[in-house]
């Protein structure tokens, strides 16, 4: 657990994560733009993780030997990827979706060592179980704010906690960042 | 959701997950002595979540329609009962054979409808998978200070989530309350 962290990301989430484990960072957010040539949610998250922590890595000089973090979180079900939602019917459309039935979480995340260029990129998968919602339940729900910035239009952290019948994975994996596997990579990462 | 919510504890996880979903409710907190006559784990929780509710559903007059909540939470692992450590050197010995292993985090609730008396009790299990800790990493948890309050020793909303590996079931029952649970109780309780 040497090593400086750099989180290539500005999402509010990830960094009240990695606090809560107590690890010290910084973060240099990416702003290109997102090039997706995948299909497969696997190969859309880890290319999505590799290209945010690559422009940092590319855009910046290191004088101290630091590991820098990138990630992409998306929800997958029946043959869809969902992103964040566009406007509210997108959201509507999308936890009518995902309401009485299973779907999975991924979150790509890639290291990279500036001292080394070493590149590992992982994805992390994880099973939601989502309750029956009624129309009305799915308009409160959208009421609440929550499912505009969140990938699959919900927050399992908030509200929607109501409607989580269980999970089989990583809890922190669907509210965005598996931050155990970080933790545990850093410590092996000597 | 018409009847008025009354949890028989003083919890602050507890509160805080009602709250996290949007319920309204108060809070009695139950203050009699626990009697536990049951070695299974499933048997312990019900018999003190429904002892919590009890004493507040016979110490009280209800002039509203209401249902009282108990709830009580217990890890068990290799045969053994976990519930709060008595001191750090209890909870030394908890993490360490939590440690690189899978445990069971068990939530008794229990429901009693004060207008019909009818009684409700229910358990909720979820499988914890730990990442293998050195008896550094245990002294460096303990120091946090998040042990002492918390069955098993643990807390799987703060540092602890370093040490995760996966879950499998309701991730609130660990924090200590199965809110979705809860919510579906209500909003089928007519």
């Amino acid at each position: 657990m040497i090593k400086n962290l750099i989180l290539a990301s500005s999402s509010p989430r990830r960094r009240e994560l990695l606090e809560q484990i107590g690890l010290q960072f910084e973060i240099i957010p990416s702003v290109g733009e997102e090039v997706i040539s995948h299909t497969d949610p696997i190969a859309v998250v880890k290319e999505l993780s590799l290209q945010k922590a690559m422009e940092i890595y590319q855009s910046h000089h290191f004088y101290t030997s630091s590991v820098i973090l990138g990630a992409d979180t998306v929800v997958a079900c029946h043959n869809h990827i969902l992103g964040k939602p566009k406007d509210t019917h997108d959201a509507f459309q999308m936890l009518q979706m995902l309401q009485g039935t299973i779907h999975s979480v991924y979150t790509g995340i890639t290291f990279i060592n500036t001292d080394t260029g070493k590149i590992d990129t992982q994805c992390c998968q994880t099973l939601v179980h989502v309750y029956p919602m009624s129309d009305v339940e799915i308009f409160e729900y959208i009421k609440t704010g929550e499912p505009m910035d969140k990938a699959g239009a919900y927050g399992i952290q908030g509200h929607f906690a109501a409607f989580i019948k269980k999970i089989d994975g990583d809890y922190n994996n669907v509210v965005g960042l598996p931050v155990s596997l970080v933790y545990q990579y850093l410590k092996n990462d000597r």
